[in-house]
């Protein structure tokens, strides 16, 4: 098939080089010129804008977006006056679910059909394929099925319901992934500053992938860096998070499901950028205020 | 080598078949005349109790100890005056490490070497071995290698401290399995009452368990329960704890480490088995008091 690809960054580079392996012929737009530069090596074919990218594809036309979450709404809107009824929109990023349902229905009155994709496996997936969370119209995901066919990994595909369920089991996928990092941090932690001040932290993580009931990816990595560097001396306790902890711990509270632990996963984050938590200082102000104990000036 | 085994339940009866797989002769006892029945079966040869047990080893003597931690006091008590310096007591339950280290320092006064195995892998650890985290002297888990080699899987072996450090790393291993589920316990509820109402969850946690970040021993488990039925309709929702996560908890707050969402793993299960929660009975009192909003009666 000939289809559009629209962002060639660190994901978008695997998505193309496995669709082109395929045989798929992929013409490839990125807003950065540094992206579209590497376009050619791994595959594909640059156009230098959205409208020469739909220009060069065949009717109906695909286009699988890869942009960051915040850039899909420009993305969408521009791309949307410059296709037809029967054309296809695929979005493989980490959209918002409930922007992800709206925008189907924007689009399905122009005739456009809309499919969202959550896409995992990281930057690995280039090579052994990616596991993909597809929500939409069954007929559109099968129109367009060898696209799919040409990006998973064996057994990892699936059609899990309507528009933005993809995106919504995305989302919680990565809700998990949050609580399983903490887990695994926290024990870790426990192990270096518990009782026994000598615990070969790298080999009870590569131990931990072994066998035992929690072995698994995560784990898997926190064996590879801590063999590097058991210390962790170069990595600064500084955790970013990028939008879909938020976004579950908010679907989470609208549908009242207890979600204490991945909830906590992402406050754990946010607390890691808080050196000067206004919490912990209000705190050791009261117990100066109530008890008389000292508190810990900015510069002690 | 000649052993003892004493304990032949669930975790026991998998030792006693790799230990006899590997051509050990196995002295094996149970309290529980049932599981004594069965260790022939299983390669092993019956004693009718711990000093036919002692009597039956060639000196110095090796005994492995699997049975529930509240056990393994009274079998090490009446095992000591039966032993003699040089031979070697090694604990595989799930012992406090706490109480290893005095263990170790008790016996070492009779010259008894005590080795504490923390074994992971449960039933299935029967065939594919297990893995050890081992804590003791150094000679004295040499003098027993091949006991060890029997039992563990490739890779899966590891000695990672002084007396209580095996059972210490077992129990931090058993806080993070409780955090890890969890997780994965809350992604599941919001799948389900999300909105998405039907969201395949057996075929997502297939999916979950290939190539995706969260693939792990613990989400093929939960892929196959969920395949068996997704509504698990016929589990009830309470969850039972078998101490390790409440003594990781301990641990972390004699160290000081922030432990939130392991503790809040142990804590939901303790929710789980409180139906009739005081906190939230008193919490709709208040709101009664101050807001007077209404209380549901115990029998609405």
């Amino acid at each position: 098939m000939t289809l559009g690809l629209v962002g060639v960054g660190k994901i978008g580079k695997g998505i193309l080089r496995r669709l082109a392996a395929a045989g798929h012929t992929v013409q490839a737009f990125d807003s950065a010129a540094a992206a579209r530069a590497d376009i050619v090596a791994h595959g594909g074919r640059p156009v230098d804008s959205l409208a020469s990218l739909v220009m060069a594809l065949t009717v109906p036309r695909i286009v699988w977006l890869m942009v960051p979450a915040p850039a899909v709404a420009e993305a969408v809107t521009a791309l949307t006056p410059l296709l037809e009824p029967g054309d296809t929109v695929i979005d493989g990023g980490n959209s918002f679910f409930k922007e992800t349902r709206q925008r189907a229905v924007v689009l399905a009155e122009r005739g456009i059909r809309f499919i969202d994709a959550g896409v995992s496996g990281g930057v690995a997936g280039a090579e052994h394929g990616y596991a993909l969370m597809v929500g939409g119209e069954d007929k559109d995901i099968v129109a367009v099925k060898e696209v799919f066919a040409a990006l998973h990994a064996p057994e990892a595909f699936a059609h899990v319901g309507p528009s933005g369920a993809g995106h919504f089991v995305k989302m919680v996928h990565n809700a998990v992934e949050y609580g399983m990092m903490q887990a695994i941090g926290e024990g870790f932690a426990l192990l270096k500053s518990g009782p026994f001040p000598d615990i070969p932290l790298a080999t009870v993580a590569q131990l931990w992938s072994q066998g035992t009931i929690v072995r698994s990816f995560l784990m898997e990595l926190t064996a590879k860096a801590l063999a590097r560097d058991a210390d962790l001396q170069d990595i600064a306790a500084y955790v970013e998070d990028s939008g879909e902890g938020r976004w579950s711990v908010s679907a989470a509270v609208e549908a009242a499901v207890p979600f204490w632990v991945n909830t906590a996963a992402l406050y754990a984050r946010f607390d890691s950028r808080t050196p000067e938590a206004f919490s912990a200082k209000l705190i050791a102000a009261l117990r100066r205020e109530f008890g008389g104990h000292a508190v810990k000036g900015k510069n002690d």
